[in-house]
This record gives structure tokens, sequence and C-alpha cells, in this order.
């Protein structure tokens, strides 16, 4: 077995070989919290389908999920409320679009989001978590996330989640036009709150690991064995981080990387090398299209050493 | 002069003739107050520019302006703000896209709305009105109704001004959008507030005529004299009628009747005959791109006979 | 009558004054004939309707028609083949994008394109001039041009047609999409020979201001007063040039000068004063959009100087 | 093993029960010769990497691959000219849009094709065909299915390659437009020549099943065990396939099947179960989005059974 090679020295061996390309990206300017991170930062763990953890890098740093998240909610609304449902509101398709695109809502008929990765389809999602209040909607979520991610103290940072509600005006402008056409169902505002706070929820690399290596796992905790995700849900998420999970680069990750995996502009990314091992990564320096430039080459040269592609 | 021929008996015909089209429309649906309107109905004045009137029709009911709101608060903008300014916030381009569409907003760069007759242009018009507060803003713009058309009593109609706001989701999204590119200053629900009851305005045929009127002579009080608009604010008003106040069908418009001409969803038209007199119509059977069909066909029917294209 | 002013020596004053312009534009470049043409050259010519004529600046040279051919185009063909037949192939919209545009083709349902200023229509119109043969085609049309400019040696520029046959690419792009969905009956390469070489009819700033004086009179020869194109083809002809005669800078053309109008890429511009005069220009320094940037200012100045705006 | 059960009993079982979805799927009428196919049949042949070998259905029929050929012209582009070269002028995106759509090329900058299973990456891709003259590039092509499907008689029907070359407005219009652009280098009526006969090459469900094994096995021959296609090759292959092998249900195909797949619009589909088998499917009747309706549900009800998505 190859993992036998990986161990926390070679982990920082890689991390070494790509912290130079952070300075060629940009941390996300947009939302004020995100932009005082620190650039050259660049840390990633291993979490193994047996347990065994490796880390590097500056680890222990917490960072918020942003996109990342939007898989958590599918996977969660997927369960609680079936395939039918939820594709019923939201399409299957790669779009080819940047994330925040509004334009092919306007050219599909009936309207409906390409996809649960773009914007429009993480919003649609969110409105469908289950619970009946937004506060139980978000109890819900961070209740999922801390299962998943083996920790009961993870939160949702409010500075973040404030900052973002307060400029969301993009996602705003994606809900009302979702609402003229009944795509969404809740009040703009519930879902908003609730998106953003789904955003902010904060986690570090390792966490993240454990997180993918749930589905590596197909579902099952990778400590004690119980399904947290059922088997049809986990394959339907990691079909959407190949197909659209890296933004409108996810074709290019499938050829150059090819595994399932989910980036956010806060620098994360989490990434599912089925069973065998969930990847955490953390390099708040992005490329052109909003994923973590360092993150993205480390990705790259572990799948050189341990060729971990599915294709 | 072929007014002399024009008198209420010759304006009833053409009505008569054109009334069976209004089966052919349909009312506008989408706002409740709005499909209460009676489809058959179809009224007009005329109000020529030495200050003789002709009415016809199903004439003395009030309607409410809607879009043809658009082209006043714009000739207010203009007069209060300049052409610089409002002109870095709004193209002056005709789009060829139907008056709700986002997707050209997306490709244009910078985000600019193409011009102020599309939802999305006079939205930011609106956000430009003169005034500290949104009530002021629309006391002025109330105002300035009321001096056009020569009546002190106009006012919005809350009921319809309420239904629209509750529904107004399109133009909401059109806001955020605009909102997160600094094409917009305001608050969006301080606007759309605004920009509802500014659609809301009621009005009847004869004070719709009256300010066609004011646009005939080139901006003076047809019975006073008075410069209500500046004459260079009115040819701007009246180029944005012909080559975008009909919709998307303002280049067939054009082609067919030739005269600067404004309608609304509520099934009301404003036209423009320069120097010789303005229109009012009320036809609440719309065709399928939003414009009063018998009114068109009104239109079509009196330059036939009065001959008065601009080409 | 404020023409009474008009002179050669007005005339000269006002290219004097609009010359440094030039320098701001560029010369088409991606017509290898067309990129050899004099930066700086300004010319003018006015032809007024009860046949009296200036002329100013840098005049006697010839250039092509280029774009300036699609409404001599669109006027034979309307009044050979009359307007139903002519607007089942082709829409009469501004469109807002730029002429050689092709997804609104695809967005359109069914195919048609927008209007008959854009490449796209004014191919399908060429498609429909009278004719058995392509050589008869294009004999009737420089046939029709030498009638309306008075000058019987008028002809085509080889070079300049064999130039553009070679590299209309993007034309026949469009070609074949149209002839995919029956927009086209012709075969493509016949199409773009009698398009290139309608485009490299060779004509100077008088017998362009005369054709525009033709319009003026609203169809009429201006000398033996004839009438050479249908009083309601003239005025289709008017109405297209003032909603899409200078590009997508046809709503502000409509706006800061207000005549109509229409450019063509080798920098020229036939303009209409209505009753009064044509204009005809030649400065081959265009702006972004096209059109000459000299010949642009030049109108506007004359607008100012003799308020000629039909608005 | 799984592989164990399967056998021409129960893979005609399976035929079986998809048959009837044939009737509510349409041939493909924009291809004469394409139009003329039985909509009923349903065919299907699986070659293992060992090397046994299942039918079932009304097999032993040829057809055309049609868009099935797009990946294996650039399994051998790719080796023929590397990863650089060929992802300069095509790109890896999945797209959303329709197989023969051309706005997104309008709206990319630089133009660049989305991926190479849409018709203009497609063509870019066939534009960089080894060989000195296009019947050397044709052979060769010829010479590399044969060697993927074992069979030294596979040969392009030349009525569909007449039929279809008459035809191909569209394919031609996305070709002037790369031309335009400089995405391809060629000349366009020697591109769709080329094109239409790579599309028309004959082939029968078990060839097309046993190319499958070839990308099964990472590249290697099923019988010889020599590398035909690099194991990189292979690989990006197989991604393209999941991404965008099935039009633009791909997204769709890849949750519900999961296993690289490519469509065609004579109703053939090549699967690829990694390390296991290849999958031949015939079935003309197609579903609106231009896939095999019987073959689809083929695959679907294969992978209940035989558990083969790669998710």
């Amino acid at each position: 077995m190859k993992e036998r090679q990986l161990n926390d020295d070679e982990l920082q061996n890689l991390i070494n070989e790509v912290e130079p390309y952070a300075n060629k990206g940009e941390v996300a300017e947009y939302i004020p919290a995100l932009a005082r991170a620190n650039k050259t930062d660049v840390a990633a763990a291993v979490y193994t389908v047996d347990g065994r953890v490796f880390q590097g890098g500056t680890y222990g740093h917490t960072f918020t999920l942003q996109s990342i998240s939007k898989v958590l909610s599918l996977a969660l609304v997927l369960d609680e409320r079936g395939e039918e449902e939820v594709f019923s509101n939201v399409g299957m398709e790669p779009s080819g679009d940047p994330y925040y695109s509004i334009s092919k809502l306007e050219f599909s008929n009936p309207t409906k989001p390409y996809n649960p990765m773009i914007n429009a389809g993480a919003l649609a999602i969110t409105d469908l978590l289950p619970g009946r209040s937004k506060e139980r909607k978000l109890a819900n979520f961070i209740d999922y996330v801390r299962q998943l991610a083996g920790n009961n103290r993870i939160e949702y940072n409010k500075n973040v989640a404030d900052s973002e509600f307060q400029t969301s005006f993009l996602n705003r402008s994606l809900l009302y036009y979702m609402k003229q056409f009944g795509v969404i169902g809740g009040k703009v505002e519930d879902i908003i709150d609730l998106y953003t706070k789904q955003c902010a929820v904060e986690i570090d690399c390792l966490q993240l690991a454990r997180i993918g290596a749930v589905f590596s796992l197909n579902g099952k905790d990778p400590e004690k064995g119980t399904q947290l995700i059922s088997e049809r849900t986990a394959s339907i998420c990691k079909t959407f981080m190949v197909t659209c999970g890296m933004y409108n680069a996810s074709g290019e990750f499938a050829i150059k990387v090819g595994v399932p995996a989910k980036s956010g502009v806060s620098g994360g990314i989490m990434a599912v090398v089925p069973n065998r091992f969930g990847i955490g990564i953390y390099g708040p320096a992005l490329d052109d299209r909003g994923n973590s430039i360092a993150g993205w080459k480390l990705l790259q040269k572990m799948n050189e050493r341990y060729a971990f592609s599915i294709f």
C-alpha cells in the first residue's frame, strides 16, 4: 500500500514544495473578514480510513467552510428529503460558468439552478435544510458538521457571518430571481442569514480531512463505523465534487488530479480519495477561479506521489 | 392642417375599429391589482398643442402609470442632475431584451443597465430622484407628474403599490445585482418602495395626453407656456421613447407608427406627436411583449389617417 | 433658413475643429485593404434638397461603402419584395450587440436576425437581392447605387472585395448558422461573394451626400424629382438608421446628434437631415465601436450649429 | 467477482426490460441516413478485460460512430501531440450547453472551445489529427480505430459521410467562427470532410465494447497486452467521458450510472467499467438530449445489478 509511505515528514516536504505558489495567488478581498487571512499560510491534514492522521504546514488554525459547506448541506438535505425532491429544484449538470453567475438561470426553462455547487443551487439547497425555523435549521446543520468532523465544539464565526450578511448582494440577487420563479419557498433574508452562517462554520484541516474520510468510506464514521451519510448520498456528493466541485476549473482539476474535491474562497479544500483517505487543506491565496493556489498544487503533487486519481 | 379633421367623433370611430383586438390580448396577471382590469376597455384622449381636447372610448377611468413613469422619472432626474451624472450610471443603447432581463447586466463590463427604459435602468434612475428621504423623493416625483398633467390631485394607488411591493422579486434581483457592482447607492428596499409607488401613480387618458403634449412642445406647458422640462431633456426623453419606449417591440413600433411613445403593463400608452399633440391611451389587454394591443392598433390607424410618423 | 449660413467655409471650419479627434481613433485593421487608409483624412460633403453642394476637408478621395451598403440593399430589396417577405426573414429590433455577434441568433426562436443593420440581417437581405444569378444581383445593386448617387461610373473595388472575401470568416459563420435554420436560401459562397462586392462599392463624399439627399426627400431624386425609392421604403430605412445605424452606439448617436445615419468601417457616414440635406463623410480613424471618430464629432458640431436633430 | 454472473442470458434479460423505452425516443432526423434506422433496435455487447464476450438484442448490425469518434480522435491527437498543444487549443471544462452551441465561443475570451466533447472542440481536435493531407489524416484515424476495435476491415460509410457533408451547416458555422479567431489552422472544408468521415466510421456493438475494454485496461489491448493508448491519455479520455461524454446530460449520467461513457446520435454508447469491462450499445431511439434512450436505461440497470459506478 502506497499509504505506508505517507507520513508527517513526507507531507511536510510536499507542502514545502508548493508554498512558493502562495505568493502568486490573492486572498479573497470581497469579504472583509477573509481579506485579513495570512496569504502565505499553507496547511494540510490527511485522515486515513483506518484512522491514522498526518499533518503539515501551518496547521492548527481554523478557517471558515465557505463553499465547502455546499457539499455538506447537500448531503444532509439529500438524506432528509430524497433525490426526487432535491432534483426537482436543482439540476445535475455542470455549467461552465462562474459560481456567482445568474445568466444561466435566465436562459434555463423552467428556471432551475444547474447544480448544487454553484451559488444559486446551493442557496436552493439551504432553503431545504431540515428544521421548522432558521435557528433550528442552522442547529441541525452545525450538529451534522460536528458529527462528520468528530468534534462537538464546532461553531460558526459570527464576525465572518455578519460581514458576509452585510455584503451578500449577489446571493440576494440570485435568491430573488429564484423566488420569482418559485424555485425557493423560504424568505430571502432568512435564507441569506442561514447561508452566511453555514458558510462561516469554522473548522481546521484535520477536521476537514476527517469529513473527507467519511466520504472516502462511503458515508461511514471512520472511528465508530456508523453510517453518517447514506451510501447513495455519499456517492452523489462525490460525483458533484468531481463534475463541479472546484468552481469553473472542475474539469481541469478532474484531469490533473482526479479525485472528488470541494474548495471554498476561504482557501479550504476537502479532497476525497475513495477507500483510502480524506484530505483537508488550508491555503488562503487563491487563483483566478477561486481555488487555493497552493492547495491545488499540493493535491497535484500528492497525486503524482500516491497515484490517487480515480480515472 | 390635418388636425382640423380630428374631433371626438373621428377618434371614436377609430376606437370602434380597434376595440375587437382587445379580445386577442391578455390583462397583466402578475400584479394582482392589474389582473382585475376590464379587458375590453379601450379609451383615448388627444391634447393638441393649442389646448384642444378630444376623447373617445371608455375614458374617464384612471389607471396606473407603470412603465410610463420611467420616462417621467428620467425627465426629472435629467433636469436635476444633468446628463453626465445620469449617463455615468445608465447607458443609452436599446438592448433587444425583455424589460426584466438580467443577463445583459452580467455580460456588460463595467456593469451598467443598457438604457433607462428597461427595469434595471429605470430602477437606477429612481435611485437618483431628488430628495433627502424616500418620502421626499416620492413627493417630488408626484408633484412633477401633477405639474405635467395639470392636475393637483394626482396620487398613487396604495393597493397597487402594496401589491407590487409584495411581488417585485425580479426588480429586487436586478437591484441587488446592481448594488453589488456599485450602480446604485440607496437601499434596495427603499428603492423598491419608491419605484412601486412611482409606478402606481394614477392618471386618466386626458392627463396622460396632456403630459404627451408637454413633450410635443419640447417641454412647454401647453396652457401657461412655461418650460416644465428643459428642451434638451425633452429631446432626450423623446429619443429614448423611440429607441426603447415600447419594450422589445420598440423597433417595430418605430417602423409601423414612428412617434415617440411609452407604454406600461397597466395598458397605458403615452404618445408624442411633435409640435402637434400628445395622446393618452388606455387598453389593458396586452400583446405578448407587454404593449396594449388595441392601443398599438389605434396608433397605427391614427398614423394612417393623420400621417404623424417622424420618419 | 439656417441652411443659408451653410457654405464651404463654414463646413471647412467645422472640419478643422474635429480633425484632431482622428488621432484618437484607429483605422480598421482586419481588412488589409482598409488598413492602408490615411488615418488623418477627414472629408465631408453636404447636398441640399434644392441641389446646392458644399464640401470641405480632404474630399475627392473615394472609399468603400462597407456597412453603409446595408441600408441601400435594404431599400432595393424592400421595394422589390415588400415588407411582408423581408420581415419574415429579418426582424425590426435593435439588438444592443456588436454587428458581428452570433449569440442573439442562437437565443432567438425561431432563428431570425434582429435587424437588417447587423451583419446577420444584412447578409439575409443580400440573399434577397433581385436577379437570377449573383452576377445579375450585383449588377442590379450597382445600378441602384449609381441612380441614387447620380453617377454612372460607380464600381466596386476588386482588391477590397477580394481581400474581404479571403477573410470573411465571421460572416461565413453567420451565414452557415442561418443556412442551418432556413433563414437564407442561397449558397453561402455566393452570398459572401455578393456581399463583399456590395461592401466594396466605391464612392466619394459628394456621391454619398447625394444618396443622403434622396432619403431627405423621402426617396425623390433631388435633380429630376423622380421617385427612386418609394416613400414607405425611405421611411423604413430612415427608421433603421436611427435605431441601429451606428452599430452599438446607435442609441447614443440618436441622443447626441439625432438624425438617421449609417456608418461603415471604411470610415464613411451617410447622414440624412429630413427635408433639408444629405451629408457624406469620410474619416477612416474609427472609435471602439466602429464609427468614424471625427465624422461623429463633425455631425455633433453640425447639429449644434444647424439644429437638425429630429427629436 | 460480480462479473461471474454476467452472461448472454443475463444481458438479454436486461435488454428485454429496457426495450420498451425505445418507443419513447426518436431517431435522429437531421441526417437523412440516420433517419432510416430501425427505432426499436436495441443491442449490447460486453467485452471483459480477460477477453470474454457477451452479447444480446439485435446485435450484429453496424452503425456509425458519430460523436463517439470524438473520444477516439482525442486519444490519437493527445498521444501524437501532447497535452500542452492540445489544451492550448481546447479547454477542459464541461459547458452545460448543447453540443452544437456557439454562444459560449462568443463569450469566451480568448476564443476557445470549452472541451473536446462538444462539436466546436471536437472539430478543433480533428484539425490536429496526424498526417500531411486530409486523406492521410483519415487513414491514420481509421487505422487507429481498427487497432482499438481489433478488426482490420473497419471502414467509414460513404453514404452517411456524404449525407452529413451536405448538411453540416452548424459545424461549418462553428469552424468559420474558430477560423476567425485562429483556433483552427486547416481549411474549413477539409476539416468538415474529415470530420464527417470520422463520424461515419462503421462499427458494431462488439467492436465498440472492445474499444471500451481498451480504456478499461488503461490503454492496453485486451488480447495482446500492448499499450494502444498511453495510460495518461486513457485517463484523460475517461475523465472527459465522465464530465462531458453524454452531451448536456453528462452530470445526470454520472450521478445515475457513474462510469465513463460516450454517446453518439446514431444511438451508440461506449461505456467503460475500469478494470472490468467495456460495453458497446446500439439503440437508435434518442432522448431529447441526444442519448440512446434504451441504452441509457440499460446502463442504469446494469449498474444496479453489477454496481459499477466509480463514485
